[in-house]
């Protein structure tokens, strides 16, 4: 676990240059994400597809990668991040903001090789407590997905196992059917 | 993932010979324990004992290292097993059963190096699937610890927070204590 010696408040790391992969303050300490692979790119940019294939006509809801989103005293940078339209920050002209200070309503995480599961769960459990409704923890080792639910309440969904989704995003997908995404 | 080449059923893997560590079945897959080192061995003991030092004299509850439960389709070895006094298995003698085909009160499990925190997490989720009150997953490299209550619910406790107990016996531990019995 990266701890600095001094500890820092989450004003001041904000202020922080950015870095790549990107850090994240979370209870007082930063963590900086693992630089993404093949199969994690793969994933985020496929779910990122299909949900926005669905929700964003209809301005349902948007699917982004790499958005750091800071509240509930923490900033984190989920892999995928869902918000459903009428709580996508904009400016006063109406164009998207740069800075998100809000919880995600669907925060997605791939684990990367040699990444520790509690500080992604953690992060996830971060989100619900702050109003996420639901979130995300795919295990492309172990071909299997933990759901996070409010109330910090999780799943382990398996093989034909149908995910949940965002209320509202007319989307049907099973365990299998992410994993396979893989194969190109 | 331990996967044999032809599924077999619960009945068949209980007919198999014991393995030395145990292996579990759990979800039709059959996964043997990692061989417990020094740190493991240490919690276990130390846990085992400060369970039963305020639980067993009063006949509240019994805590047990590797004890083989079956219940709920799966068969699996948690690295502590407590159970109520009442719910201790018995013969018509009154000897404690060898076979315990019922969920435990209360089950512990404790992370080993390259161990699969989704199994052991799955094993957690299976038990307050089917009864128990309350799990906890230690996770020694990260000084942290899981609790998953009831309804899946689960929570990250670390540094000076208490640790919920199975209710009804007398015990109040912080994160910190339980590690601190690995500096001998």
């Amino acid at each position: 676990m990266t701890t600095v010696a001094k500890p820092i408040t989450l004003d001041e790391f904000l202020q922080l240059p950015e870095t790549e992969p990107a850090s994240e303050y979370i209870d007082g300490q930063i963590n900086q994400k693992p630089m993404p692979q093949g199969e994690h790119s793969l994933l985020q940019v496929e779910l990122c597809g299909s949900i926005n294939r669905v929700a964003k006509p209809q301005k349902i809801a948007l699917a982004l990668p790499e958005l750091r989103c800071t509240f509930g005293g923490a900033t984190i940078v989920p892999d995928v991040t869902v918000f459903r339209w009428e709580r996508i920050p904009r400016t006063e002209s109406g164009r998207i903001k740069n800075r998100f200070e809000s919880h995600p309503d669907w925060a997605i995480e791939i684990l990367s090789p040699d990444q520790s599961q509690t500080k992604v769960l953690r992060n996830l459990l971060h989100c619900c407590k702050n109003g996420t409704e639901l979130g995300w923890l795919i295990l492309p080792d172990e071909a299997g997905i933990f759901a996070v639910h409010p109330n910090q309440r999780i799943e382990l969904l398996e093989a034909t196992d149908t995910l949940p989704i965002l209320s509202s995003i007319d989307l049907s997908l099973t365990v299998e059917q992410v994993f396979s995404w893989l194969n190109i």
